[in-house]
């Protein structure tokens, strides 16, 4: 490569979207790119040419390694889509422009869905115009909802947290034992796709229960056969634990969080936010059953957790990101990085690179297989898909008795 | 020793009130103790004759391992006062019958004021009564709030929790930047007490801001004064991070979470239960500033959190266990081991034990010159306190990915 190269980040935090930064600039570094740069806010930041020189912050392995315990995007993040390419040149031009001015080679972008986008709008126009720049797609996303990759990665480190965290609230939700029997609700992330939530299946083993009911937000959500389950299982059980992903929806298409409008919450603009499904419900249970309820939102605790990520995660979200920055040096663009799982008992896993017209805007839900046929639980075929991406730690590195992490500190990145 | 002993656990469980079990444990071994009796559910469980006999799950020293890295009460708990003596003798004398069935020279029980009044009655009943049986507290309260040792076990574990959490909140509600500015408040348990919303200032280091604002329950919220700062720091800041008490209350004696009476939670006895003031707090901002909020709520997370627990937490609270059997051993009653913090940098503790009648039902709330004149902010006397308690980690055992925690699995015991 002669040319310097930019990588950015985008969308919702996960616990190992900065090992696969580690990744692209560990490469670049190897490959000897003169410049290797950061978007600050991604793509957003990049419209405003306000990038960061990675030189300041990486100058040697020992960085790579906090920047990969690091949570959440080292260079900021942002939720901003491209408008489509006919009738809004000028914004692709800007970025051509941008490209030009720091002679950038290649652009690397860390994401989910809408960043694929980006990359696929990129190298359309790039080819387009007969452009040089070449520009690569780095998977990322907790919701795990790329298709093509057998899993995205960002999903293992939440999946991890989650049921690891259930595992200890369901120990404390048991400690009162009969004269204090609790049903406690967990709302896990993902919108409308159930993915994360089915991670609550991993909890259970020899000694863990398991949650008694989990709900996925691909199966209507029947709140009278809930509370005759829930009814049920208090009677028969002193502490009860059940997992609901913040997106189930009753059969008429309303989300739980939005039955009661107490509930809802509105932001400023007027828009429902997501969350409160476990309050609305652990309320209606305590009504109806007399039983102390306790609602827990996992919140970004659940995309933050890197102090507890999976070490395959984090060391496949490096790959992913190193193997992006030589697939462009190899000339490529207009592609992602691919997960392949050859086996998974003992796991063994490869890496392709795959158009990204294939993948971006496509979302894959969980399989329906893998739900419960009365949709409470999770099937064996989820649980020997996630088991081994969970596998392993990175202990961070404590300092005065905490995580440490890296930061952005010249006074021109950190504003 | 040559009688048999017995141990309980009380109240809401630490991440390493089992650490303390493990102690008393490994010393009654050491003794050759014939018998070490684990009381279910606590003191309301051996009213009950529910014993666990801990030679079916402490066989050898990997079992204390694991024991340790456990998290909530392994015995289960209870929150059971035992009533006043005069007029209740038959309580009394129903324990000591079955301390008597099994031949218990010694009474163990680690938790907080209402179990350090557990050992203060059965104590005094002793006396009057000319009983031979000896009765040892071991403090644990994630609380903090015992008074004469220098803190709790329990304690700095859940401080470690919290402070390790925040800074990845804190990280994560950076991301955005200037373009979706957010206001997120972190809710924190101690009901009355501060001291584990004081925690919250430990996030801050060279690679963290830390909290902006920090409420805690000993001085009274001004909601006014709290609006004009969100908002100013929200024109400075493109994230805020606040943390606050669940028990902090404005002038007139209200709790935040009361305010609205939509926002209280009820249960089925019609007691009012804590928590909710950080979601109170989120909808107010959004309203009068039109950002974006959200509200995060540490919930019993932050008391069962062992695979974060602190070292010197773990080793701390093994040895007021172990230390609690040797004094029973030596002939003790009535008392309770203290950690006593000789230097804290370096960081060097010794252990006295201490009357019982001196502890039982005194609260020591955090020192006023702890809390910053204007009540938003934490001074660095706590952080110099503070700081050493939450210092090394102890790794969890990971099986299949997980924490492995060790479990009542006996037929009889589970239930």
């Amino acid at each position: 490569m002669n040319g310097n190269i930019v990588v950015g980040q985008s969308g919702g935090p996960t616990a190992v979207i900065n090992s696969s930064l580690a990744g692209v600039v560990s490469k670049a570094r190897e490959l000897g790119v003169s410049k290797i740069y950061g978007m600050h806010h991604g793509i957003e930041g990049f419209l405003k040419d306000d990038l960061i020189d990675m030189s300041k912050y990486i100058k040697d392995d020992s960085d790579i390694e906090i920047l990969k315990r690091t949570p959440s995007a080292f260079l900021g993040s942002c939720r901003y889509k491209l408008p489509k390419i006919e009738g809004n040149e000028e914004v692709y031009d800007k970025i051509f422009e941008i490209l030009e001015k720091h002679d950038i080679e290649c652009l690397f972008y860390i994401g989910g869905n809408d960043s694929m986008d980006t990359i696929k709008m990129l190298s359309d126009y790039a080819k387009l115009k007969n452009k040089p720049q070449r520009f690569m797609g780095v998977p990322k996303t907790i919701d795990n909802d790329l298709p093509i990759t057998d899993h995205c990665p960002g999903y293992a480190s939440a999946v991890k947290y989650i049921a690891t965290s259930l595992k200890e609230v369901i120990r404390d939700n048991e400690s009162f034992g009969a004269e204090k029997p609790t049903v406690t609700i967990v709302e896990i992330m993902g919108r409308n796709a159930g993915w994360l939530t089915a991670g609550a299946a991993l909890a259970k083993g020899d000694d863990c229960h398991g949650c008694d009911l989990i709900y996925l937000p691909e199966k209507p959500f029947d709140m009278d056969d809930f509370m005759a389950r829930v009814k049920k299982l208090s009677v028969e059980k002193h502490s009860v634990v059940i997992a609901v992903s913040e997106g189930i929806k009753v059969a008429d298409g309303r989300y739980v969080c939005e039955i009661d409008a107490a509930n809802v919450r509105i932001d400023a603009f007027g828009h429902k936010q997501m969350g409160g499904t476990a309050s609305y419900l652990a309320q209606k249970v305590a009504d109806a059953t007399g039983l102390k309820t306790r609602a827990i939102e996992l919140s970004t605790l659940q995309r933050a957790g890197t102090h507890l990520a999976s070490l395959t995660d984090i060391n496949e979200a490096f790959s992913v990101g190193y193997l992006a920055c030589q697939a462009a040096n190899d000339g490529k663009t207009g592609e992602m990085i691919t997960i392949d799982v050859k086996s998974r008992n003992p796991y063994e896993v490869g890496y392709s690179i795959h158009d990204i017209h294939d993948i971006a805007n496509v979302e894959r839900p969980v399989p329906a297989e893998w739900i419960s046929e009365d949709g409470t639980g999770i099937e064996e075929g989820y649980i020997q898909y996630a088991r081994p991406l969970i596998l392993g730690q990175l202990e961070p590195l404590y300092v005065n008795g905490l995580p440490k992490h890296l930061v952005l500190t010249d006074e021109d990145d950190a504003n």
